[in-house]
């Protein structure tokens, strides 16, 4: 099948920069040094492709749904939820079968769901960002409430989410090294022996942490985009113009592509289209401009534009299908078929 | 089944409120003076409960998926789509099923698209939004372009998409009118007696044109809300707190449920929840903190939280439920049948 052939919007995989974004990544952190984090892609087929090519067994995801899909496709060797839940029966569910169940604990609540299902825990220790996690000081009291409830805690996670995103190296550098000094402290308490962190920025940044949880590596986007990252821009949006302004004296005019607020996570902003600026989003239409002083022309009705989207996760999200494409050809279509909760 | 019993994050429409604002817009524009808009709820369920007690027979969507599930449906009767399509073969098979399909055109392309398929059409006109819609100079020559075509042209359509949001009532006043000034223009040189027009912003203040697309007024958004219209909120997104920190004197903590990128559109910003400040989301994380001098307490683990979304339509369009609520029990859960594309 060639790419003309695909309906829009359509999300397509650029199939050398996915390889290239595995290998950078693999030969730096390799095997379980690795948790591939399951809620950027929400495929099983580009985690198969990951596991095979990168070699990494162990996954990490935000959502039952995400654990469940990965179990059924065998994908289950050593799943974290790096996530709170107090969903004991679906948790027992995935327990019951076949792989290595560890789900993220900071609550006594949580503790006890985790208990009723039997899986083995990670105390969430916050090192900075404010979502989940317990203080470090509390990570200590939490293990030994887990350990009375019969479970076994593998050590410790600590995400610094408030620093992934930041576009200065020196800055990661500085946060990871702070955030880090607590999730040890945490962990020395808790023991076990295993420590949990990071993401996609600050995936080279961490030399204490046994496994970093990243997974916008493999697909990026544009915010991860301005961090300078080893990694290569593998997903865009297909998109058809539908619409276009006559040309006049006084304006540029503008182009209306097919891709829009259902196809587009836009949390982190507009999505970017080389050549152009994007005016605005709505519902099905992105409306965008020639790009300033380059003397772009405007696509013409019926061109395909590939646009790429701001935030990568929440944009796979919208989708029923992945498709692998090199040149005009699409190589194999994947479904997105961890979607929903 | 109870509300306690939904998984979450899951979508709740009032039933109350939603019959309140089905019978407050059917009483102000009644049958074909209402073409409601699917795109904002994507349900042909709910476009089923539209018909049957606001009396409206006429439908507009922005999506070929939604013109086929509608046509599926049995709910074509008289069905616009309300944008450009390229896609000849798919508007085709629609123009050969029951019911009368009708598609905005805006370009020499379009009408050869509409041709193709032997569909009615009405010449998209731009009437200020900067988006989809011809010139209102050139919509005459567009129309006889059709007609030479062998098309049937109903009239005219014009968004005013640029007034909907717009807090002063007084401005939507002032722009609906010039707007429709323009519209009417085209009409002239156009033929063919239709106008279509507006939205839920604009829903009374459309003296002139016949028929208004309006599709959020249905379920409403904190968006919308702003502009002190006559609908209740009738949709939130339920959720389940599945962290809370600890009180410290210092601070006075933050709890996060299980709602995020991934169940929110967020172009226009973070959901609202009653009795507490959003601090930021995450892709399956809403952290809140108590509202300010207000002395609200923390939700604690476990506890479900209802937040209002800022933006309707790409909220439902994550979703594959609407779930129909009346105080604690679901009385219906209605399939989001018409997402993707």
């Amino acid at each position: 099948m060639l790419i003309s052939d695909l309906q829009t919007p359509a999300l397509l995989i650029d199939a050398a920069a996915l390889a290239h974004n595995v290998d950078t990544m693999a030969a730096i952190r390799s095997g379980n040094r690795l948790r591939p984090h399951v809620k950027a892609f929400k495929s099983t087929a580009l985690a198969r492709y990951v596991a095979d090519r990168g070699g990494h067994s162990s996954f990490c995801c935000a959502t039952l749904k995400e654990m469940e899909g990965m179990t059924s496709a065998g994908l289950g060797q050593d799943l974290l939820l790096a996530n709170e839940t107090l969903d004991a029966d679906r948790l027992a569910t995935l327990v019951a079968g076949n792989g290595r169940i560890t789900v993220a604990v900071d609550s006594p609540q949580t503790i006890e769901v985790a208990a009723a299902a039997g899986a083995e825990v990670l105390i969430d220790v916050n090192v900075g960002l404010p979502r989940c996690g317990c203080q470090p000081a509390e990570a200590a009291a939490l293990a030994d409430t887990a350990r009375s409830a019969g479970l076994t805690v593998r050590g410790v996670m600590g995400y610094e989410g408030h620093l992934v995103g930041n576009p200065s190296r020196a800055k990661r550098i500085e946060g990871v090294d702070a955030s880090m000094a607590l999730l040890r402290q945490a962990l020395e308490g808790v023991g076990g022996g295993l420590s949990s962190a990071g993401g996609t920025g600050t995936f080279d940044l961490h030399d204490w942490a046994d496994e970093v949880q990243a997974g916008s590596y493999l697909l990026m986007d544009s915010h991860y985009q301005r961090l300078n990252l080893p990694f290569r821009q593998a997903l865009t949006v297909l998109s058809t113009v539908v619409s276009r302004t006559s040309s006049t004296t006084s304006s540029p005019g503008w182009a209306v592509a097919d891709v829009g607020l259902k196809s587009l996570g836009m949390d982190h902003g507009n999505p970017t289209l080389d050549g152009a600026t994007v005016l605005f989003c709505s519902d099905e239409h992105t409306t965008i401009m020639p790009a300033e002083d380059r003397g772009d022309e405007l696509p013409r009705v019926g061109d395909r534009v590939q646009l790429v989207p701001a935030h990568v996760d929440p944009t796979v999200a919208y989708h029923e299908w992945l498709h692998v494409v090199e040149g005009d050809e699409v190589l194999d279509s994947w479904p997105v078929d961890l979607r929903n909760w």
